[in-house]
């Protein structure tokens, strides 16, 4: 028993147990006890330390539970061998180094990312907030259908079929925390291995989201109307990624013939192609609802919700009649981004797909969230905080278009139709470093646009030719005679900043825009 | 202008150069104009209708910007060639067949997923959410860090230290929208293709979710210590995903000496082993820096929160002194299901990795739910939640423990030291589906274990032999003589129930209980 020194502290807050278990605990660790030792059986130290038996037991089953020792039966308990037991370091200290990209040292930012929260309606969202956690709705903290509260999806269906012509039944809808999250989960479904043409420059979140996961990202060209059709046959790609409403970040609006041929591509089987590459690397028992060469169009339509011209142009699914578009959106635009809920249609026939491989990964929103932006919408708050967005925007839009009237002798503007940003192409020798650097000198955030082109770090040249760099495309159009279009796709890539209006009021950009008259037009 | 026979509707709500643009729109789609015929000018079209020349224009950019007719410069507008457009179909109707696994018939159901959701602490999460969505709040509608918010990881640094003894600093942290979700963000990390060893019985979401990114799962033999490392060294994977504090669904509490063996196999490179493999399929260029033969342990400690024996075992993590652990938690578990916030804390090694391929990925939890855990926690909220109901649940428990006494003869009970389920294993002839079929007669509901064994659909056998079967497995163990251990196994897959109380009061149980008796007993 010389072993086993301990001196119990009686009035202690440490439980006896505790104090018997960290005694033990500590002498194995420090070798004190040695490996295969036999400790004194319960009835023994209880004796030797004046406790009760249920004390020691206790210690001994925290110590066996934790396998520093062990209960042979008819013998009693002995020392693991612990090969190389450490202790607990303690935590490093808790200081937080904020991010240096959350925080901003201009006096003006045309952020492209921006949302005008002043107008956000507090009061609503707090008092369906309040109501949604009433004792009554206890339910709403229980697991929730991974694919989204039904009511939810009933309002959405509702929603887009009026607003954006999209035919979308709840059953299909997938309700997820982001769209980010949404691609994760269409990468899940095909199991990696998709082969994805997409659009450059683009939404870069995606490109690197489906490149990351090991998906066979091929990019196509685009001319004025959006992706070119022949070209993406030529990728023999399985899916094709758009934007149709307002491309990102070119803000080109897809017109309607384009969208045709979209889904005459998308109609078609990949079979037809030439291609006889296995289309999906894995799980291919899994597609038993899903014809593994068919095609399908993503149609991200992230920000179809702001138009400065005409009324919005009705989602390319809506003229879908084959059942080939994956349809997604989000609030985090229309409403707040932190608001992180957005929405899959996907086609009838994938349906079963969706549902043997990704339907059992839980929804990734709150209930209480998804029921709060269902009585959003359904109250009738959501129209009109999109109204009155709408004509704020539309404000700040047409006293950004008149500022740069000032700017037309050296820039271009474009992708002025929708959205919540334009793009400035300078006609001059100005470049998009020197426009950004210029513009901070005074205190005025710009953004440039050749962040947004993807693929040019990839050796894709090898498998299809379209997918190249700048430098490539350019020479390739020159060699072709078309001088112009290679200017273009030059300016685009080097001479091209963004300018976001959504979180500058008019009488700031009145003051961003003098400045950047100082800026780039000395 | 016989072509266009428009009438106009001075008194309809419908602006005027929207029922232009409609009526050419339909004449297109109808036929009525045919493809490339010209348009009058605006200015004739507009003396015709008696309109501004604005409003024609409007129309006439409508449709250009939609594609159904195209500007001519210096001739005029002309109708494209649409090639096979079709109209926008009616949404179908919005009925939703409620999924009949989201109900239940059941009198008494031991589901191993409930909660108690009775003892929520309502009110404290009412004032919590109402204090947030204070008007001086405003800024948690932006989009925060996609980390997630600083003063969240702050606070789960330092539970997770107390609570678990984690090394986490908040740098590391990784907020995010269930464990699902962060295990998708893995995959994205490591780009699919990834080797990972796991149980089986296992945590099922986890092994189809890895399955279907294209990752290379690998089953390793559990004993009861939990996973075998000597076959998972044999294995060549780079990644053990394991739940040391509670094997979910076997409920095995690792040893420490077990937790040391698998430290080690993880603090080895995996290129000290004879594989050549190429780890990692694709963006090699981004492991800057990790070491692409590094192993790592993902430890997934999803309920380590409830456990009846003892305190708390300190998590794996604790003690990794070659930053190898991926340490995963949720408070899903400890507060309520539909409470999507899960934590992730990355190794130091990892987080080159993370911020250059997962770090753009939105955070997938909204701000407000984000501050609202984090003042849940530091507010002591959290604390005696769980106090409560770790009491709760050991009641329950307890209560279930003693009324199993009457089946000892037919089964044998497992698992019950932590978490809020049990299993029992049948040791008469009784099967798992015979179980849940007499269960169910007696409105009863159980769970049978078979459905948590994973990769037997693969063939995986070719590549590793401890990937087999339970048939198989059984029969390798017979055959070196280990008819004891073949036996149990059998038992597992077949003759095994789970049963979960969290959700079921110590009356329930007992009614429960006397139910099965009927069941189970004749």
């Amino acid at each position: 028993m010389n072993d086993l020194a301990i001196s119990l502290d009686v009035h202690s807050t440490t439980p006896l147990y505790e104090q018997i278990y960290h005694y033990i605990k500590n002498e194995i660790q420090s070798g004190g006890l040695s490996c295969k030792e036999r400790l004194p059986s319960s009835r023994k130290l209880s004796d030797y330390l004046q406790v009760s038996r249920t004390t020691v037991n206790m210690a001994y089953d925290q110590l066996v539970s934790e396998g520093y020792i062990e209960s042979v039966p008819h013998r009693g308990y002995f020392v693991c061998d612990l090969e190389g037991l450490v202790h607990i370091k303690p935590s490093t200290a808790l200081n937080i180094k904020e991010d240096l990209s959350y925080t901003s040292t201009f006096a003006y930012d045309f952020s492209p990312h921006g949302v005008d929260l002043n107008s956000f309606p507090h009061n609503a969202w707090r008092k369906l907030s309040k109501n949604l956690l009433m004792e009554e709705n206890r339910y709403l903290f229980r697991l929730g259908d991974p694919q989204g509260e039904p009511e939810l999806r009933a309002t959405i269906a509702g929603y887009l079929h009026q607003a954006r012509g999209v035919n979308a039944s709840p059953e299909r809808i997938v309700v997820g925390a982001g769209n980010d999250f949404l691609l994760l989960l269409l990468c899940s479904m095909f199991g990696g291995g998709m082969k994805i043409a997409m659009e450059s420059p683009t939404y870069r979140k995606a490109y690197d989201l489906f490149h990351n996961l090991s998906n066979d990202v091929r990019i196509v060209e685009m001319d004025e109307s959006g992706m070119r059709v022949d070209q993406l046959a030529a990728t023999e790609a399985q899916f094709a990624y758009v934007m149709p409403s307002h491309q990102y970040p070119l803000g080109t609006v897809m017109p309607v013939k384009r969208r045709m041929q979209l889904l005459q591509w998308a109609a078609a089987s990949a079979g037809t192609s030439a291609s006889t590459d296995k289309a999906f690397s894995t799980g291919a028992a899994a597609f038993s609802g899903a014809d593994r060469e068919d095609r399908y169009i993503i149609e991200d339509d992230y920000d179809s919700e702001f138009r400065y011209r005409g009324k919005p142009i009705p989602a390319l699914q809506g003229y879908d009649r084959n059942d080939r578009v994956i349809y997604i959106g989000t609030f985090s635009k229309s409403i707040a981004p932190s608001i992180r809920v957005s929405y899959m249609v996907l086609p009838e026939r994938l349906m079963e797909l969706y549902k043997s491989r990704a339907r059992n990964i839980s929804s990734t929103v709150s209930r209480v969230d998804q029921m709060l932006i269902a009585g959003f919408l359904n109250e009738g708050y959501y129209e009109r905080h999109l109204n009155k967005m709408r004509a704020i925007y539309r404000s700040r839009h047409d006293a950004l278009l008149t500022e740069l009237k000032a700017f037309r002798k050296i820039c271009r503007v474009s992708g002025e139709n929708a959205g919540v940003h334009l793009l400035l192409t300078f006609t001059n020798e100005m470049t998009e470093e020197e426009a950004i650097r210029r513009a901070a000198a005074q205190g005025v955030r710009v953004y440039g646009l050749s962040s947004y082109f993807v693929g040019m770090d990839q050796a894709q040249t090898e498998t299809y030719p379209a997918a190249q760099t700048v430098d490539e495309h350019e020479k390739r159009l020159r060699a072709d005679g078309h001088y112009e279009q290679a200017a273009d796709i030059g300016r685009l890539a080097r001479q091209t900043v963004l300018l976001g209006y959504a979180n500058l009021s008019e009488q700031e950009i009145k003051e961003a825009c003098a400045r950047l008259r100082k800026a780039w037009l000395i």
